[in-house]
């Protein structure tokens, strides 16, 4: 760990945080998360004396017994520094239990809230933090523990944007390359009193037992272990930079639909990609439909990039919360269960029911698709030979008065043009013309009776067919339009 | 850590790297790494069972008593799996203390020299070792804990080329996703009796401490913490793979030249990289620069990239291992002192002492670079302002009979054409033509006794300048040519 700097040197490392990384303005307020312990006191200090206008902004968790106590103490030392002061307070414990998370958990999340909260209702353009080096030390660690991939382990970034709070706040951290140490000397030596936190020594906390335990346990394997990992932190920031950039230019590439709760790629393009980018990609997938979600699991990410390269036969699994692949047609889609839609170059009928098409006449579907009849003289072959997939020319002699439109249900069989008079499976059309299997149930076909006569863009059936020399005068014209 | 593993699903990891990530040849023989421990020893059986043909290289360090010992029970341990088997041995300790390496180091450095020369003498394609899934998180730590970036952190591959041994050898690595648990419990299921290595309990040695203290305290953290860190190592070895790529790009766009011991690039473009490719581009640079060095300090290439995007008012700096980065012309130098040869763009004297240029004569300069002099008539005045920069027109009344070439001395003066006769320093007129420092010692001039006459391709003297109307029916043309 280097020497402590002098309070001159402290000032300058602040103000390049402000200035050059977060390009703040002078001119405007920012918010200090103010506890009043000796690195946010520090904070304040500091950047009062450099001049910024600064609003100290204290929660109070109702954690403990002195909370409201403390509360006192923090609005006279930000008077002290000059600063104007607001509070803010939230019973912690019972928002946990309510909403299921751990205590830090929940007075992370209220706390940040109200801080957001104070930039928002006082004009300032930041809210600044008084994460110091130590802080970036214990939360690589806490990553590495748990598995949380290069975006974890590269630690908090002297200035970021919270997207999992969902505000556009820049969040600065002036203190990240300062020691914890050097704002302990800063406060004494400019005999400031900082709000000791009891809490701070709990080694029930997760982060405290790593503060006092493990980190000084690494320290007899090497030193300067703690300026060792806050440089990794910094580089790996730099190398989630690069890959970042990677993964933007991929994303152009393979995302084809983006729609509310699902997301489509190119599956032949992402199988090709390298496997860090196969992941990164999938990885803000994940994020963007689920903004929430603070770490997705390594092993999830991994999953799904298995699911990918070697999808099951089912070609579909579950992911993460709530969240669903499946590969249809040459696509990967990441969805919120059910709610991609098909893509619209699918016709599909609008409801369950048979609905009956008077010749002439029209049958709505779905995505402004429908269903046409007419009644026409007989056209030259040319044009019927030319006429694509979304017509079908009947012979009026064999039809029924009455046609109707409805969907296919399992089992069903007919004859399609072709095969001569003989029977195929639904299932097997389906299958060859490539339908993917969600779009076959809403899949529209033309009846007469009980006897499918178009299945809507793919087969006219065998028997009524237009034959050359028909004797009838006049013919059915079908069209699927859209 | 997952549960361990049936034969059948061991043989098939193990077939897996050989086959698809190493894309090793049925046919060809493999040498394995064999020190008889359990790893090892379930390696080489599991590929002979597998069928492949293994050649058991075993290496005696002379750091036990009973290493000879130890010998002949790798040998029987070979024999009963039909493998062949080769011995080698040397004296690490005396090795290491005349390299001045640790026990370890050298015992590394040793081992591989003797594995690889035994594929190179039996016609094999592969090295294999027995590294474990314990072995690759045990790396990840280490390098953790001495700071190493993302190609430390990303721990071992299952397939590699040891670049800093200098061979292009595959090393693979097929137990790299096995747990020791695992070839343990491999090596009773089969009654095999592997030889114990007292000394990877003896905590002197660092990665002892850390697999017998160090791990079983992160796991009263997480139980899983291996299981984590493994799939960590993974994760990371993608990532580093897309920054590798982007490196890659990156270095195309900016290196200039390559030479033995130097290396420059665009430095505009350099300083426009993102840090993270900066960085990794300068790693590279140090690593094709010095090939043994295995681990370049995040400090020391922290420090280069500080060089780039702010240098000192030298331009230049001392790096590591005797390597010097400095900027000139807009390039940045990375060298072994001294070594990084002048640009042959600029002309450059052969030897320090004058060397006398006849009319018509010729004065040969470095890389095919000359000055020659002619008498002509004098041509129109057209000829003249076309000429470039490297011809000089010179009133033939106004010259001695004899010009000699040499070098300018610090603090030399000259009036040069163009100031009306007014005397300049040499030394400014090298700064306005922007003439790199190293190249303005051995830049060559034109002298008449004490005259500058030309400051070859940059100035002609004031005296001896052709004049409009001039007397003269003839004039010298000097030419600097390549």
């Amino acid at each position: 760990m280097p020497e402590p700097v002098s309070p001159i040197e402290l000032s300058s490392r602040v103000q390049a945080v402000l200035l050059e990384a977060g390009q703040l303005d002078w001119h405007l307020p920012v918010v200090v998360g103010f506890s009043g312990g000796p690195d946010s006191l520090c904070l304040l200090r500091v950047m009062a004396g450099l001049g910024w206008q600064v609003i100290a902004a204290h929660f109070d968790h109702h954690l403990r017994a002195e909370s409201s106590e403390d509360v006192n103490r923090a609005r006279l030392l930000a008077q002290e520094a000059g600063a104007k002061f607001l509070a803010g307070e939230g019973n912690v414990a019972e928002y946990a239990r309510r909403e299921r998370m751990s205590i830090e958990e929940a007075a992370r999340s209220m706390r940040y809230r109200f801080l957001f909260d104070c930039v928002n209702q006082n004009g300032a353009q930041a809210l600044a933090v008084g994460h110091t080096a130590d802080d970036q030390v214990e939360t690589v660690l806490m990553h590495l523990l748990r598995g949380a991939g290069l975006s974890g382990l590269k630690g908090m970034l002297p200035v970021s944007k919270q997207k999992s709070l969902g505000v556009d706040i820049p969040l600065v951290r002036p203190l990240l390359h300062v020691w914890r140490k050097e704002t302990e000397q800063y406060c004494r030596e400019h005999g400031l009193q900082p709000i000791l936190d009891a809490s701070n020594a709990d080694p029930q906390f997760y982060r405290n037992r790593l503060r006092h335990e493990l980190i000084p346990f690494l320290e007899s394997y090497n030193p300067a272990v703690r300026a060792v990992v806050a440089r990794t932190a910094d580089v790996l920031a730099g190398d989630l930079a690069v890959v970042e950039d990677a993964i933007d230019a991929a994303w152009g590439d393979c995302k084809l639909e983006e729609g509310p709760g699902f997301q489509t790629f190119d599956w032949k393009l992402l199988r090709a990609l390298p496997g860090g980018l196969l992941r990164g990609l999938l990885r803000r997938a994940v994020g963007n439909l689920r903004p929430g979600l603070r770490d997705i699991d390594l092993e999830d990410v991994q999953r799904a990039a298995q699911f990918v390269s070697k999808p099951p036969r089912s070609r579909a699994i579950d992911l993460v919360a709530g969240l669903r692949l499946f590969i249809e047609e040459e696509r990967l889609y990441i969805e919120e269960k059910g709610k991609a839609s098909l893509p619209d170059q699918w016709p599909q009928l609008l409801g369950q029911e048979p609905v009956s098409l008077s010749v002439p006449g029209q049958v709505e579907l779905r995505n402004g698709w429908s269903i046409r009849a007419e009644t026409m003289r007989q056209p030259d072959w040319r044009t019927i030979e030319q006429s694509g997939e979304n017509e079908a020319w009947l012979d009026d002699a064999e039809l029924p008065d009455r046609l109707s439109v409805r969907c296919a249900k399992a089992g069903d069989v007919f004859q399609p043009l072709g095969l001569g008079g003989r029977s195929q499976k639904l299932s097997d059309l389906w299958i060859n013309a490539k339908v993917p299997r969600r779009a076959r149930a809403g899949w529209p076909l033309v009846w007469a009776g009980e006897q499918v006569v178009w299945v809507a863009g793919l087969r006219v059936g065998h028997a009524f067919r237009l034959r050359e020399g028909s004797a009838s005068s006049h013919v059915i014209h079908l069209m699927l339009k859209k």
